[in-house]
């Protein structure tokens, strides 16, 4: 007898489960409708300040697979432009609206996957519901960012305020400025991207002077300010009033688990779905994943929730794996992360300072400066390296980096050393590549370990 | 009492434990005196061929610092043109040869520290030993080949002739190109770089060519041809005569354990001195490290000898910590490798296929194309990832990348996976850092390890 699944949401979570359960299980076993609020399937959300910054030319560009192509090489019914409202777990069905034609539908489902993803924070401010504020999160969100300012036909640079310095925010920013437009960004916090301590967010505050966007730390913002006819005119913030042509939400995103929670499908303390190791809910025949669900990070032991791509892509591989009669469990997160903001890179993985003592461990943290390659090569760059490592054990918690082309990407190194719990005393010694265009001889990751370790021992003959 | 470390060599390895003993001890406890042959200490020997191609414009820049830099910050009494000629372990002396003077003293000591290097393998071919043929190994090789083709003033591009397609072969090949001189390389092997297994090393083929640098593989060198007055004239090959103003050996490079042999003191089966973790000798109180010393192979579990500064830092640290009265070990090495050819990024770690099958291992190979960033980013470039995994059991035993700029450094990660013992279905869901400028959403290296995890579980349905 064929079973049915019904996917709610069609990008990265969602289209990668159904994939992966098809190649588990053919059409005669196995039907797979997929519900798609929006207009794409599997499109790249993370490219959007891309397209935004016109490093990308076209929408297009960034969908991997357009419904189509899953109809016509996987069997994958994908029906775009049909949101799910509700979800009846005894009777196993879901009502599907028609965004198009309007009417509502209940479908059954033998196996379900929510794959609902996440939406951007809007703080509660007033004038915040109107026109010309935008949050970040599907490529009609880019689609309407991009229409706006080419229809604000202005003869001066248009202004932007940007609420929120968090990735998504500081990425937008760079695509204004690209733009030549006027960017400012608010932040509540006294640095920009909470995500990356102090020490190392200074400096992405001096990038983003260099670039000429203007950063209001330690600002709250209290309104959104309108003219009579609802029209966008300022933001008003506790340093005084932005003029703006133009707002992002650059605030966060939080999990939609919305769906979820009003048909009794358990969530957990983030707000995400709660899920097993398979990616199955606390409802039998109920799985999810992406960034409606919830994570375990392997350095707190607690859940996370953590908007994406990589973790939508891996969550929704081992659900589809699973639900293609496979076995596959999802071990964890890190909270690895990277990001290019005004000509910086910028990444993370594990614990920062602040969260590892929240965790409840004793962080011991260094700083080293370094060179991307050997120093007398050309295009030598410099970067830095915060390494967070435990008190008395040396264990690492986590890393940053900042720096310039060529930095970022070495935390892959970092986040696989805390994958398999090292110590920094172990780390330094990793038998890592060296040639003078591609490092120094000792690597930037060995020498933050070094200094790492020495100041767990200079820690421990103080103890 | 004062005890007395004398060094013999002044590059990476010894310079290291001379100055790793001295932040141990004082000058007070420990006299450091070096004794350096050559006419430099500490420099970058990997930086030569860069200098040859004009990318690093003078020799002082590959100096990391120099005898009277090491005197005045760290009392460390490093003695150029001197060489050792003999040591007695009974006597606890070394017979010293001031090269300028052209006197032999003997100087005594307490601990003795062996850094002498690697010198370049010279093939037992007529013509050989004669003016216009080079080694690449001191700075002073460098300044010879500079010195030889600065004196060439031919009216024709000159010719130059490279005996051996390893990494230094390879790296001065390019060089040359860049010089607009005509350059051959004749390699024994049918693929270049046999440290990279042949699927992988027909890339780089094509690469030279590219570059306009002809490749002669299968191809043995017979003789080096002079005139009447031994002038260089020609390399004689199987594949018929060369014509060469100047010949360079690029066929590896072997321990100098000459010195250490002759007192006594044990090598090992790769030539290399024998040393323990904490890099002593079999002879007590004589130490070694570096490129004349045997390392652990953590993947072979034998003995390697490499020729590499990664490798003399690390072990010179380690014999530096334990002379300056510390602990340390040196656990191994992976056998890490990258270098920068012909536009081509190429690197390597852990052992490759027939590598791993000497070692006893059975392989699972698989290889993926992949892109360095998001395929839509401007700068995406191609990169391969070989892997190598153990048959049934699926742990990483080596994995090779070739690919344009961006992909070499992604073998770190996978040294990383390797030191700590991974398997590839383990490495598939490492939390690795993701956004479009840096990467595809799935990582090469992550896509590698999802085919190779494939293989590993396809070979096992087989059996």
């Amino acid at each position: 007898m064929t079973e049915r699944l019904v996917v709610i949401g069609g990008d990265a979570a969602g289209m990668t489960a159904a994939s992966q359960a098809r190649r588990g299980r053919g059409p005669e076993e196995l039907e797979i409708v997929v519900f798609e609020r929006g207009g794409d399937t599997s499109y790249s959300a993370c490219g959007i300040p891309y397209w935004i910054g016109e490093v990308v030319d076209e929408r297009s560009t960034l969908v991997v697979r357009t419904p189509e192509e899953f109809r016509e090489r996987q069997d994958i019914d994908a029906r775009i432009h049909h949101q799910v409202v509700a979800i009846d777990t005894d009777a196993r069905t879901v009502r599907v609206r028609d965004l198009g034609a309007g009417t509502e539908i209940d479908e059954r489902y033998d196996q379900l996957m929510i794959a609902t993803g996440a939406s951007p924070n809007r703080p509660d401010l007033p004038g915040i519901d109107g026109p010309a504020v935008f949050g970040v999160q599907t490529l009609d969100d880019g689609q309407a960012i991009i229409d706006h300012l080419d229809a604000l036909g202005l003869d001066r640079a248009p202004r932007a305020v940007i609420i929120g310095a968090g990735y998504i925010g500081l990425e937008i920013a760079e695509a204004f400025a690209t733009r030549a437009m006027e960017v400012h960004v608010v932040e509540r916090s006294a640095r920009p991207m909470n995500t990356i301590d102090p020490d190392m967010g200074d400096r992405i505050a001096e990038a983003m002077a260099g670039m000429g966007i203007t950063l209001h730390t330690s600002t709250a913002v209290a309104s959104v300010e309108r003219d009579e006819g609802g029209a966008l005119r300022a933001v008003a913030t506790s340093a005084g009033e932005l003029a703006a042509d133009v707002v992002v939400l650059g605030t966060g995103a939080r999990p939609n688990s919305d769906l979820a929670r009003a048909a009794g499908i358990p969530t957990g303390p983030t707000g995400g779905i709660r899920v097993d190791v398979r990616q199955r809910t606390g409802v039998d025949r109920v799985w999810a994943a992406g960034d409606c669900a919830e994570v375990h990070h392997l350095v707190t032991r607690r859940p996370a929730a953590i908007a994406l791509g990589t973790i939508a892509n891996k969550t929704g591989r081992v659900a589809g794996i699973n639900l293609g009669g496979g076995y596959e469990t999802f071990p964890g997160v890190l909270g690895t992360a990277i990001t290019k903001v005004c000509g910086l890179e910028v990444s993370r993985t594990g614990l920062g300072e602040s969260e590892a003592r929240t965790a409840g461990y004793e962080p011991v943290c260094t700083v080293v400066e370094s060179t991307t390659t050997a120093g007398y090569w050309p295009t030598a760059e410099p970067i830095a390296v915060k390494m967070i490592a435990e008190r008395h054990t040396g264990r690492l918690l986590g890393a940053q980096i900042v720096g310039e082309a060529g930095s970022g990407k070495r935390i892959d190194v970092l986040a696989t050393a805390l994958w398999n719990r090292m110590h920094v005393d172990d780390l330094l010694h990793v038998d890592l590549s060296y040639a003078p265009p591609f490092a120094p001889v000792w690597d930037p990751v060995l020498i933050a370990a070094r200094k790492s370790w020495d100041a767990v021992e200079a820690d421990r003959s103080r103890a």
